[in-house]
């Protein structure tokens, strides 16, 4: 066997293009505020695409808003050799969390092109639509769609909380990107990889670099609606109320008793929590709130999504209690090749690295449902992600990129 | 002493003006969404304009957006006996809080000129700015800053969630009622008396239709910032979140230890609390609430002020409290002379009436400060209130109408 010639990432390049991306939504505290198919995240999507032009790659996008950029390989007859992730963001989100992973393989794509390395596998950088699920429930929206696990109409009819549908901002993209080909949902793709910040501590704590992710944890999720009856705050006694806000808070506490386990693995969190019609002086009507409930064993969520809505009807008072929506994803486990194919392209250049699980979900394990599929993570300082103060290190982002690059040229070669 | 002549109200024309004003700001729910000095709380003050100069009434704005109609008595060096409240609304609220208030002090007038009466004293309508504190905080603005209960400068300063300021709306209402002459704040009032909606069920339990109000109860309120840290609601984990929701409801319930009283006397109210970012899966880093306690005993509110802000920092966990702003209005109580007042007038016309306390707030507080001044109430459909199915009876407006207009004769001639 010949040996393979890995050709090194331009790790400024890659930092620039990094700060390129975060001057778009830029926000005053330092952080990005780029949601879903806003103008911001279109402007992010376009520059993309300008830079993969200047490089003579070709542009596509699928009917769900997913963009795919490619480097075509000797046979046309393959599917492609894959790495991405997102552009979007958190509402004040920070500058690496899902464009990392983009931009990642946008420089692995371009190193092996540089170096004239020719594949037999068509290569491509991939952009999943709304990962973050901020502007549109459900988050992982475009791989979820791509993959078929979700009906792609459905998703289309999604509205933010200014009532406009997503089938609207993926024609906004779409009119933002006429020289883009048409590419079909669920096109087969032989391989996928994501990296990502880790958004957690462990490598930070361990000095590693790369993390091999071996898997991640499932979530059940409610959208829950309380509805009792707005009434004057000054008039109205106790016993006459039907006051959604008490009635809600009664229930997010009556589940920190069973949610907030004693090895603090579990993760219960109330994120949104809408207080309406929000009169200083007004008794609450009507409280929309949402419980994202994570954890690595299937068979406790599936247990506990039984429970949740007893406990929120148990806890109700006067008030009405309705489950709106209930998405749910199973934990699951990446392949055994993949994560040592990791190892050994961290190994190879000396990159300190561990095994690790995935708490957060990402587009990755969607892609995974047709395609092998895997993640690796950088350290994440502090672990603070979904905020402003989100930092990454330069060396660490081209390390991320260096062993993208390695992986992708052995498996487009093969 | 001579025989004075009560001329009658004209109910279906009064009737008929509330249906016209509720038309403005009015909801496909059959409520009012018309908060303080938008462009609909300017156009009802435009549409008064207009009735009140095809009546030949003058109209005149202070600098804090009070609006005073004004018909000229025989004497010029007297001050105005007057009458009114408000013409805002609660975010989706009702079509009688305020409105019925201006709009039998204007049936009085019209009354009164129809019916060719000359009075010493002008007789005025007045308008009150910003009653609700809905859109800008606090309520009760226009009146408090009428009788310099708190600074003009400060209060038009503040700014509406998306940023406008109170000065830009009260420069908005100038504009569009150039022709009004100006008033000085706490230029004099010689009288003054306010109707306005129960807000509650006693009148509907007792079958009399106008309630005697001797007094009011205080409030505290606090206006509250939670600081916290927003975070990853996948990665993590709960010994290292700063999360200002579970925060946030910690004090809310510790509260209720201590403010729900057995009585249900005590009124304690989370009406807004605000959680952000707002992401579904983000550890919320802030949250700003406000809370609203309501009573008639001055000592004990101003025992509970002092335990307010204790409570809060001793559940405030990994997260800072800080306490922005805290209101601060005691118990009243109205001369016995206008009780009595409302009492004859009442008894005049065969309306059944009784005493009673407000458990609400109204501008008829702060009036009360620099003029004899004077409530009454007339029934309210089930007590509900800020809500859009808030309903009153024609008959029981003018009869609140027809109250006024006795006493304004009575006040304005002698």
């Amino acid at each position: 066997m010949s040996q393979t010639n890995y050709p090194e990432v331009n790790a400024d390049r890659l930092w620039q293009r990094h700060m390129d991306m975060a001057a778009i939504g830029g926000t005053e505290g330092g952080g990005v505020h780029r949601l879903a198919l806003t103008p911001e995240d279109i402007e992010a999507h376009v520059l993309l695409a300008q830079w993969a032009e200047a490089r003579g790659f070709s542009v596509a996008l699928d009917p769900m808003g997913n963009m795919f950029i490619r480097r075509e390989g000797s046979d046309p007859s393959l599917a492609p050799i894959s790495s991405g992730s997102h552009t979007d963001t958190q509402p004040y989100g920070g500058r690496f969390d899902g464009i990392t992973g983009v931009l990642t393989a946008f420089e692995a794509l371009e190193t092996i092109d540089e170096a004239g390395i020719e594949t037999r596998y068509p290569l491509e950088v991939a952009i999943w639509n709304n990962e973050e699920g901020a502007r549109f429930t459900p988050a992982c929206m475009g791989s979820a769609a791509y993959v078929g696990f979700k009906p792609l109409d459905d998703l289309l009819s999604r509205t933010d909380p200014e009532q406009v549908s997503m089938r609207d901002c993926v024609a906004d993209l779409a009119k933002a990107l006429p020289q883009a080909d048409k590419r079909e949902l669920g096109a087969p793709i032989a391989f996928f990889i994501e990296s990502h910040i880790e958004q957690g501590v462990r490598l930070e704590e361990s000095g590693n670099i790369i993390g091999a992710v071996t898997g991640m944890q499932g979530y059940r999720r409610f959208e829950i609606e309380v509805i009792g009856e707005d009434a004057h705050s000054g008039t109205t006694p106790r016993s006459r109320r039907k006051d959604a806000f008490v009635a809600a808070t009664d229930m997010t506490h009556a589940l920190r008793e069973v949610l907030w386990d004693d090895d603090d693995e579990m993760r219960y969190t109330i994120g949104r929590f809408e207080v309406l019609p929000g009169g200083v002086s007004v008794v609450p009507g009507q409280v929309n709130f949402y419980i994202d409930l994570r954890y690595h064993d299937k068979a406790a969520l599936d247990r506990l999504a039984i429970e949740i809505p007893k406990i929120c009807e148990a806890h109700s008072g006067p008030c009405e209690v309705r489950i709106v929506d209930a998405p749910t994803v199973d934990p699951m486990t990446f392949p055994e090749d993949i994560v040592t194919g990791i190892e050994a392209a961290a190994e190879r250049h000396g990159f300190g690295h561990e095994r690790m699980y995935s708490y957060a979900g990402h587009d990755a394990r969607h892609i995974a449902r047709i395609s092998p599929a895997g993640m690796l993570f950088i350290p994440c300082w502090k672990g603070i992600s979904h905020n402003e103060a989100e930092r990454a290190e330069p060396e660490h982002v081209a390390a991320a990129a260096q062993v993208i690059s390695d992986i992708l040229i052995d498996r487009a070669k093969s």
